[in-house]
């Protein structure tokens, strides 16, 4: 029998107790032994839940019982989940994670210590929610060079943004709808501002590269600003709006954003809708390789916990290796990043019109015209480098919109 | 320095061998050490090809070399590969493999001698081909009660019913073409006829069942017989026609088949076009989960068959448990299934209205209507076992067309 303890018994937390419970007989298979809870941590009480008969306040019960050997951390947030988790690996014990915020912050260091105390650290649930993407980038896709990898990496803005595609409804009326709906926070900025993709993005990319790479290191633009006009031109375009967290390889450099890009249907993602993430993942061998499934909820979520749990039992004292030391990884510039813009700005008419300014400033231009929308140019530019086209556009007044190009 | 023989030097085998090439230095660092390709085995010779240095026409010149620890059998079909996998395994070596043949009729057993001689039996690239599910299927989905699978296996013809879709053409006019582009063989039966993905679905439902599910026993059924007509249909209902290879949990008991299906957007399989393959696995916790990527081709195949050679020389003398035993697992009868059924017979017109017998064989049924196609009655049924509906099919003069729904 291997014991484990849980922290915190929030959605995440309670989902583990109750996967390792709903699927007791399998994990059992899978693992050689059994699996049991012995304690979860929480500052509040659950009266009434069964779970109050292990239910512990102070961490250090957990920490000095030999007895467990793996921790499941679902508490979110930095600290205390740093200390809790270091203090763990020192002792030992195997820690598995859906805490992004703390791997991507210091998944290179608890990793170490990790490797110099026999244990594990595992975070399958840090990105993608249930689907595996860490462990298949890690012992899977060992036989390419990964040149590439562009999700839809946080469900919420996903909705949103398909909600706004397919019902022409406007971004605060979707917002308001998800947060009743429980597929957004009250306080949103998180997922809308791209914070929690960018963190995700983080973390893949310290796996691919092997070294760390900042979350604040990458530029990083939210959904706040697509607007039902914004959607009108994706569909004269057959196209959809994406929050996607990119990294790729140019010239031997990663370069890393998070940002709404316009997607057609022939890139895999443009399919993923709702509250499901994709990840798309590019090997020089392999070629696209996609992995898709739900990247939040409590089931899922635990589920990817859990199939953590499992590898750590099936390896007690036995460090894995994972490639993500602690040197700092330099991201390619994004000013000199090339991309296609889609513009949209006021048309001045004939008595002033800009197609000149533009196409000096731009070059040749694809113009595009949505079904409804007036008084408005809109373009697509041929690739140019970031740092370029912020210093044309500039040149313009009431640009209404501007998008990144995937095709 | 590991040293890996390879059998066959055909499109999967000279794959193999140029990857390890190609990503000499991404391999040595996955594994700890560098792989090196020591032998070639093929009865051809490669006059000019670097290859026939290290070519043997011999096999018991790899099976004695000592210093071979791992072999990557690129081969295809039953024998030798079968004979040589064996006495590799019975000699210690672990054996990478592609062919789905093998795995599918020996796969327990060979797993079973690996067993006994610390060794590994791997076949990441027999289902899917570069796409990572074997993995992850043994590995990453383990806290789950995987209930189901489906999956697109088959690249050829996935490519043939995307063309008819997207082009309006028919089935022999596009698989003129794929054998042209080289997608599909000369003897295109394996594909077109469903033996290729009946072998992966029934590896893959071994894999969850942890029991030997035998191919011979999955009803199977090919494209051959699907028309433009039945695209006409699909399209109305915005629907497309895909083979799928799929497996269900009903009361316990697994019950498989490979058929056309008609498919919606709302299954993520829908959007799986041209030669990609994806596969749908759904979990009681994860829910579903998709892997998407390159079904076939060399450098993908290739790609998946080195990522378990790089597997393979991280575990060497060590055995890696799968759940796949020799005792026969008795599939549910097909018979017993319950399926919707598009149907699609001869209009005689009202002097002869075939529709009374219809609702009395079926029930309400949906009628469908297709653009430009007429003197036909086309319709759904509502969901009926598979026996009764061949039952009251039977009665039926000139039915043109049956074809299972997947909505």
């Amino acid at each position: 029998m291997v014991n484990v303890a849980v922290l915190g018994y929030g959605t995440v937390g309670s989902g583990v107790v109750e996967v390792l419970n709903i699927n007791k007989e399998i994990i059992k298979r899978n693992v050689g032994e059994e699996i049991k809870v012995k304690y979860v941590l929480d500052l509040r009480e659950f009266e009434g839940d069964p779970v109050q008969e292990i239910l512990v306040h102070d961490y250090d019960v957990i920490l000095k019982d030999k007895d467990v050997k793996i921790i499941a951390e679902a508490m979110g947030g930095v600290e205390p989940a740093y200390t809790f988790t270091k203090n763990a690996l020192l002792a030992g014990k195997s820690v598995c994670t859906s805490n992004k915020e703390l791997v991507a912050k210091h998944g290179a260091e608890l990793l170490e210590i990790a490797k110099k105390n026999n244990a594990n650290y595992f975070f399958e649930a840090s990105v993608g929610g249930g689907i595996p993407i860490i462990r298949p980038l890690n012992n899977c896709i060992t036989a390419d060079e990964v040149t590439g990898i562009s999700g839809i990496l946080n469900g919420t803005t996903n909705y949103i943004l398909t909600e706004m595609s397919e019902k022409g409804a406007a971004f605060e009326e979707v917002l308001k709808d998800a947060q009743d709906k429980g597929y957004a926070e009250r306080n949103p900025e998180a997922d809308v501002e791209g914070h929690d993709a960018c963190r995700k993005i983080a973390i893949l990319t310290s796996l691919v590269t092997g070294s760390q790479v900042d979350f604040e290191d990458i530029y990083t633009e939210g959904i706040t600003k697509i607007t039902e006009k914004d959607f009108k031109y994706a569909k004269a375009m057959k196209a959809s709006i994406k929050l996607l967290g990119i990294s790729k390889k140019i010239d031997g450099k990663f370069y890393s954003l998070v940002a709404p890009f316009l997607v057609k249907h022939k890139n895999p993602l443009y399919s993923v809708r709702g509250v499901f993430n994709g990840i798309l993942v590019h090997g020089n061998m392999v070629d696209d390789v996609m992995f898709y499934g739900r990247g939040a909820g409590k089931s899922p979520t635990a589920s990817a916990v859990v199939s953590d749990v499992v590898d750590a039992a099936k390896n007690l004292g036995k460090h894995i290796p994972v490639e993500w030391n602690e040197k700092k990884y330099d991201l390619g510039k994004i000013s000199e990043l090339k991309s296609r813009f889609f513009v949209r700005m006021k048309d001045k008419g004939l008595d002033d019109d800009l197609m000149p300014a533009i196409i000096e400033a731009f070059g040749d231009v694809l113009c595009i015209r949505a079904e409804g929308v007036h008084d408005e140019l809109a373009f697509i530019t041929d690739e140019i480098r970031e740092d370029e086209f912020k210093e044309h556009i500039a040149k313009f007044e009431d640009v209404y919109s501007v998008i990144r190009v995937d095709f």
